[in-house]
Parts: C-alpha cells; sequence; structure tokens
C-alpha cells in the first residue's frame, strides 16, 4: 500500500509542478487532505425524492415574475441541487421493498437494515443499534435533533430512541426526556397517545405540563412561544422548543399555510420556521467539539401522502431554506462543515406529467391553491360544510366559488376571464367525490373509491388531484413508493456520498467521515 | 496556482508517508493522474430514468429463484448501478420543460440546448452543432452509432446528422450514408417514410435495395442477415449492420418477444442483441487513435410510452447487457475505458407503487405477462379479433384465456388456482376498455378515454395498466416527463459527472474528457 502511495504521490507532484490539469485538481486534491469534519448536518427530507425536488425547481421557475422563464430557465435549482456530490440510496426495509420512515430512519441513523415500525433496533427489536447521534455524543459532541412533525416521530425517533414500535409514543417520550442530547426543537409530543396511569386521567395540556416539569427536572430549558425561543441563549443549555402553533398531530403548521396566515396576517403569527430552528440550533450547539445535526422536513411526506403538490413544494422549499442556514455556516467553516441532504423515500408516486396532458406544463397553475388540504378543509370546508345534513344535494354556486378562491378552478362557469374552467369530466369528477365526502356515497365500487380517494377526503383530495393534473404533474399512490432517493452532500468527507448505494451506508459513511463507531 | 499545488503536494505527501486514509484515498487519487481516455462509450437509455432501472432491479429480486429473496435482497443490482461514479442530469428542453429524444438527444451530443424535434441544430436550426461523434472523428477516432430502434431515429441522429426535424428520414438516412463514421448498428432505415422523387415509385424492399446500393457506393459494408453479420471483420472495412428483424418502425423486437420467440423455437431465430452488436463494434473499431461509440436502448421508451413495465424491464436488461459488454472491455483496459450512461428523458411517469397495493408490492407477478404490447396486438389479439364485426359483444370465454394465458389475470374464473383473479372492478375496467377497441366505443367521455387509453389499443393498455397495478407498479402518462435522469460513469474522467448539472454538460463533460472541441 505505501509502494502504491508513494508512486501517486510522484504522479500528484509531477501534475502539480507543470501545472497541468489544475481546475480539475483543485476539485478533487482538497480530498486528499480531507479533514474529520467537526460540524455534521443530516437533513432528512421525508417522503422527498428527485420527483419532489424537481417539482419545486419547475415551480420556482414557472412562477417567478421576471421574463427569464422565457429565456429558457424551466428549473430554478434548490440549494441542495447545487451541493457538489450527488449520490443515490436504495430505501427498502428489511421485511418490505416500500419502506416506512421507522425503517428507513433507522436505516440512515444506524446503517443497519430493520423492519417496518422499529425504532433503532434490530429486526425483532431485540437489539438496540448504536444510532449516529449516540455516536457523535460518546464522542464530546453536541447533538441536535429538529423535525418539522411531532419531535417523537419515527424519524427524530430513530436518532435518540430505541422502541419495538414507533406508535410507542410515550415511551419514545420518556427516552428522549432521558437521553443527553442538546437541542430537540421543532413539533411537539404526541401525548395524546400516551396511555400509562401518570397521564391516563390528565387532558392534553396537563399532560404537556408533565412533560415540561419533567424536561425541566431532566435539565432541559424548555420553549414553546415565540418570546421563550427568541430567549434562547448558549446559557440557556440543554434545549427543547417547540413551535407555537401545532397540528392535530402535534406537527408544525405546513408552509403553505403559513404563507396564507401572512397574507392575511391573523393566524400562525410568531410561527417558527425550520430554517429559524436550524439557526437557532446551530448557535446552540456550537462548540469546541463540534456538534451532530440531524433536521427533518417532516411534511413533506405528509403533503405527498395526501397528493397535495403546492404544500409539498412549499415545505420543500421550507426544508431548502433550513438546509440553506447550514450552508451559510459551512461558508464560515468550509474546512470542518459536512452538510449531507436525502430522504428516507419517495411519497406518493409523483410524477412530473400526465396523460391528459401530454408533453406540456403549467404549473404556474398550482400556484393558485391557497391553503394546504388539511387547513382547506378545517378552516374553510368544515365551516361551510356545518353538519352533513345540512350540506345541498349536488355542489352549490357558494361551493363552487369556494372552490375557485382557493383552487382556481372554475366548475359552474362564476367568471368569463378567472379561474381554469373544468370539463364536463372533470366536473363529475368533483361531483361523485362531493357524494361520497357529503351525500354518503357515490356510485363507485369499494375499490375505485380507494383508489380515487385513499383515506383522504374525498372532495379534498379530488381538488388537488385535478390542479395537479391539469398542471402536468400526477401521482399514483397515498402511500410511499420504491424509487431511488438522492443523496446530496458538501464538505468534509462529501466524495464518500458518490454513487448508488443501500440507505444503510449513508450512516456507515457519516460515521467514517466523523471517526466514530456504530458498533452495535 | 502553483504555490497551492505545492502544498497541496506536500499534502499529499504527508498522507501517503503516515499511511492514513488509505481507502479513500485509493478511490480518489487515481483522478490525480487521470488519463485522456482513448476508448468512451456513451449508452443512452431512451426513456429510462430511475423508475426503469429500479423497476428492473426489483423485478430480478422478485423473480429470482433461490431464498435470498427472503434474506432480504430486495433489488438486484443492474450493471449500470454499479458504477462509482453517479450524477444526475436535468432533461428539459429549450422550448419545452418535458423533453424530447431529438432536443435531449441534441444537448447529450453537442452540449448545447434546441427546440423540441431539432436534430443537432440551434432552436431556429439554422446553424448546426458539432457533435461528440464528430469531434471524435476529426480527431482521429473510429465512431460507432448503435441503436435498438431504427438507426435515423433521433437519438441516433443527433450524432451524424443536422436537420430541423427529426421526421426528415430521408435526410438523415442519406447524411448518414454521407458520413465518414465507422459502424452503424442496430434498427434499420424508416424507408417508408421517404418521400423524393428516386424513392416515390419503389417498394420498400426496392427501397431498402436502393440505400443498401447507395452504401456500398459510400464504402460500407452493408450485413442486414446473421450470417453477413457473424462474417463481419475488421477487414469489413466501414460498417452498417442491421438486425434481419425489425418491427413496423424499422426498430429491432422487444427482447422480451424475443425471449418469448426463444421459448417457442419459432419467430426471431438469429435475431441480434444490443450486446451482441455492442462486441461486434468493439471488436471492429478497436484501434490505435480509439474510439467513440452511443449505443441507445431505444425501446425501452416505445415500452413505456405504452405502460407496459414488462416489455421495458426486459429492454432495459438487454440495455445492461450492453453495457456488461464495454465493462468486460473496460476491465482489459481499465486506464483506457471511459463508460458514461444516462438516459435522455422519464417515459410514462413510471412509479414503484399504486394506490390500490399501499405499501405492498408483487413484482413477481409482472412475469406473468408473455409478449410485449405490439406482438400482443398483432400475433395474438389480431388473429382471434379478426373483423371488428365479428367479435363478440363482450370478452368471451376464449378471449378471458388469451388474457390468462398472456398476462396470468383470470376474469372468468377460468381456474381455481391459477391466475391473479381479476375484481369486479377491474373486470368493469376492461368491458369498457373492449367496448372501446372492438365494439365501436364505450360510454366514458372523449377526455376519459384518452386518460385511460393515450392512443394505444384500448383493451392492450387496460392488461398493461391492470397486470401493473396489480403488481404495485403504475404510470400516469403516455408521454415523456421531467423527472431528472441518472447519470453513471466508469473509468478515467468518470468524476466529472458527479453532481446535479442541466443534460448539456454530459456532452461538454465528455468533450472535456475526451480532449475534443464542441467549437460549433
Amino acid at each position: 500500500m505505501r509502494i502504491k502511495g508513494m508512486k501517486m504521490v510522484v504522479l500528484c507532484m509531477t501534475l502539480a509542478l507543470i501545472g497541468a490539469m489544475q481546475a480539475q485538481a483543485e476539485r478533487t486534491w482538497p480530498q486528499c487532505g480531507a479533514n474529520k469534519p467537526k460540524y455534521v448536518f443530516l437533513f432528512i427530507g421525508d417522503g422527498m425524492a428527485s420527483p419532489q425536488i424537481h417539482a419545486t425547481e419547475a415551480f420556482l421557475a414557472a412562477t417567478q415574475e421576471d421574463d427569464a422563464v422565457a429565456g429558457g430557465i424551466k428549473a430554478e435549482k434548490l440549494t441542495m441541487s447545487k451541493f457538489p456530490v450527488q449520490g443515490m440510496q436504495m430505501s427498502y426495509a428489511n421485511n418490505r421493498f416500500i419502506t416506512g420512515s421507522a425503517a428507513a430512519g433507522t436505516a440512515l441513523a444506524c446503517g443497519k437494515k430493520t423492519n417496518i415500525g422499529v425504532i433503532a433496533m434490530d429486526p425483532d427489536a431485540t437489539q438496540p443499534y448504536t444510532t449516529l447521534a449516540e455516536a457523535a455524543k460518546a464522542n464530546g459532541m453536541k447533538v441536535g435533533i429538529v423535525s418539522s412533525v411531532s419531535i417523537d416521530h419515527a424519524t427524530p425517533a430513530v436518532f435518540y430512541s430505541h422502541t419495538d414500535s414507533r406508535n410507542n409514543y410515550e415511551d419514545i417520550g420518556a427516552q428522549l426526556l432521558d437521553s443527553d442530547f442538546d437541542y430537540y426543537a421543532g413539533g411537539g409530543f404526541r401525548v395524546n397517545k400516551y396511555k400509562s396511569a401518570e397521564y391516563a386521567n390528565l387532558d392534553n395540556d396537563q399532560r404537556y405540563a408533565l412533560v415540561e416539569q419533567k424536561a425541566t427536572a431532566n435539565g432541559f430549558t424548555f420553549a414553546n412561544t415565540r418570546d421563550e425561543f427568541d430567549a434562547l441563549r448558549r446559557r440557556s443549555g440543554r434545549v427543547i422548543a417547540i413551535n407555537p402553533y401545532l397540528d392535530g398531530s402535534n406537527a408544525m403548521p405546513y408552509a403553505l399555510n403559513r404563507m396564507a396566515a401572512d397574507g392575511a396576517g391573523q393566524d400562525y403569527e410568531g410561527s417558527i420556521s425550520l430554517a429559524e430552528f436550524t439557526r437557532k440550533g446551530i448557535k446552540l450547539l456550537k462548540n469546541r467539539q463540534g456538534f451532530f445535526m440531524m433536521v427533518e422536513g417532516g411534511k413533506i411526506d405528509w403533503a405527498a401522502h395526501a397528493n397535495d403538490a403546492r404544500a409539498a413544494i412549499q415545505d420543500v422549499i421550507a426544508f431548502d431554506e433550513a438546509i440553506q442556514e447550514a450552508v451559510e455556516f459551512a461558508k464560515r467553516h468550509p474546512r470542518e462543515t459536512l452538510i449531507v441532504v436525502t430522504g428516507d423515500h419517495e411519497c406518493g408516486g409523483m410524477t412530473l406529467g400526465f396523460a391528459g396532458t401530454g408533453y406540456e406544463t403549467y404549473y404556474e397553475k398550482i400556484a393558485a391553491q391557497t391553503l394546504a388540504y388539511d387547513d382547506f378543509g378545517i378552516k374553510v370546508l368544515a365551516p361551510y360544510a356545518g353538519g352533513q345534513s345540512a350540506m345541498p344535494s349536488d355542489i352549490d354556486t357558494n361551493l363552487w366559488q369556494i372552490i375557485l378562491t382557493h383552487f382556481g378552478m372554475d366548475g359552474a362557469g362564476l367568471t368569463a376571464d378567472e379561474g381554469d374552467d373544468l370539463t364536463e369530466y372533470e366536473t363529475t369528477l368533483l361531483e361523485d367525490a362531493y357524494d361520497q365526502a357529503f351525500q354518503g356515497g357515490n356510485q363507485n365500487t369499494v375499490q375505485e373509491n380507494k383508489e380515487l380517494y385513499g383515506y383522504y377526503n374525498p372532495l379534498v383530495v379530488t381538488l388537488t388531484h385535478l390542479l395537479n393534473r391539469k398542471s402536468g404533474l400526477s401521482w399514483t399512490s397515498y402511500s410511499h413508493t420504491a424509487v431511488p432517493v438522492p443523496v446530496m452532500a458538501m464538505g468534509p468527507g462529501a466524495k464518500r456520498f458518490d454513487g448508488y448505494y443501500d440507505n444503510t451506508a449513508v450512516a456507515r459513511k457519516l460515521a467514517r467521515a466523523m471517526g466514530v463507531r456504530l458498533d452495535r
């Protein structure tokens, strides 16, 4: 080996001295002296693969206001897409080709496959796996875990807990509170799922109070208002920071819903973005021993499950803005900062094309949607719908107007110029969905309705389907799919992420780059 | 720059001497002394992106006979997936987000964007672009162009011709015959599209004879039988080698159809595979000045247009076998051989998941299909169908038996144990398709039928849709889509193909690696 090394040195010297291939050499040589990175970021876009990334890039190009689009820009690159290294990973679980977030997260966190639903343990859930975060902590680094969904959800959980099921929220939460990590941030705790005696007789607010009490007792500073978040400093010590606004699953609100609120100036005021949580994490975690921070864009997945492209796109943008925070930090510490971005799996079977639109795309149409499917259902449709019995037998003018306002599609000739006119076929699809949602059922078979609506509100999912398809974007599933997932990397050690490999290799490559051991 | 280079040398020396990070260094250092490759392969899978590749890998794992599947192998890597470098490219055309093969091929061949349909010229089709193949030839390398579709089709054409439309088959063919390239192989010429006076009064056989005559006059050895192909030697000089079997578009038959024939021992006897055309090309082109060979897997795209996963998968395998020929060559010439594999665009909006199957996949079911959609229509369905007037009003037992035999799906309780039983909903979809295909129409709107069937035989495309969906694989379009396309590379210069870039960068990177100029 040494002789080979010497030969290489001669080669390198010769090349350097004659000055040949300098541009290429500059790109590849820093690897020769690659440092062990001191600051390591792992960004996981849940349910994010190439289609979600590129749909966002196409949407950004289609909706930008200057004339550059006409000049040929068809896709505006996200920060993650500019990373110098682009690899690919296969996401399958130990016991299923199409993975889930627990098994995929375990692979990314621990470098080993496991079964669907298992959190950082072997397939039989008898042995815990060592996680990258634990290994980093054992090596003296500080550790941060950030997610836009609840902080006890599968993807964050695989970094700090070990349990046989992702549904053991109380167990996962207890392990979080007992951990020695330094920064947990984003969504909250799923206390409504807690089952033990000490929580059983409490309402959710009381449960939260008990969690906060335990967190404080364990040495965490607990912040769940904007003021408390803003007040966090390095002297705050170990921190649990929860967004002041959480949805029904204790996740942060969709970025799209926050945008809509910004426009109206009412809801979500003071809501904290994933980028803010990331920036704060950098500030709190930076120290001589370095840090490891995992940041999950968790609601990309949820929007994709619901086949809501507009919501997914805005959460990809929010995720990319969080990545940008890490990149800004890396610019100040280029030789010490490794950033790896990947997804855990694709979700929804998103594709950038549709049979009905053929070779054409109209992604600017997607911009007409004002709210994510959930807030549309809760804030717009539910108050209109009132009770099922009160609903008219067909979609009435009032509802057509709501659809026009929130999706830009006109099914009743409401306007001469505005909105995208729905065809007879599309209107029929909406009427069928309306019947299924509000009139006790439609004429379809159970199988057809399952394929048409999944487990979502039939009217809402049909609205996003139609808007997406008319834009030239479509979906095939309400579940994850098995297409490979890109891995993007920059900084010292990034070159390791070249190639096409198993998702378990991501954690192993990270461990080697960091010089830590995943020995269990 | 020199000072920086010296510093790097010191770093490299230090590392080499202390023997640290040897594994990593070995992977990256060969780049320091990267040779200009002498033998360059560009493989283009038409309509092939990650979904097509990974579907094939999942199919191979699901259908292998040993127990390894149960042991956890969910995807068996293709040769191309084992390449050390994996990049990504964006495929969009100058004037459309979803590209076509002419514009995408022009980008891959010339390093510049153009408009849809234009062959190796600027968007206005006023200036020809220099192609990689021309630049290689001008540098003394031999050039080979191989395709499984007709050799005058858009993707091969962009390497040797310049014209304002891919439909100018006669012009493209004439430029091929006038070119100084060394090896054209695979599919034939679309002589049925020739319009000029000298061809107008000839039948297709006579037209072919005239093409052969011109080719011979221009110094080509013309081979279109198995014997002639086998007899090709280096002394044959410049060669045009056409498969003895061509489909209605003068393309080679689907690999799946050839397999079926091998089983029956009847049709396609002596048909030449893409791998054989590639191996022969290597033999004929190898010389001191090196060669550039482009090999297109063209029918992956056509199968994907038709939403026929089984046919697409087998053509991906055939394409990968051709790549394997180049890899075997590269093993003998590792420091001199650069192999780049990419697609021009995705096709069909293929995804590895479906709403109806959720998280489960059953890719072994796809194996039940015996023939590609075209031969099924021509060889099985057409003789049965006879004339439209002769068809029964509903799918009869005879046709259900045909469907069971060729797709493994049972819609009439034909067997107790064999075949995958169709549900009422699925049977209705087939009956509707049957009515549209053979009974003068069904009850659907024009828009619904367009989305259901595209421009394909409604019954045949519904059969592949149902079989694919029941397997957990689905499609959203009959056209191309805009998802990014992987780029896989090995050999000297391969590292250039890291990252996420425009499709035009593929040609520019190749040109720089080869030391040739794309100066027009």
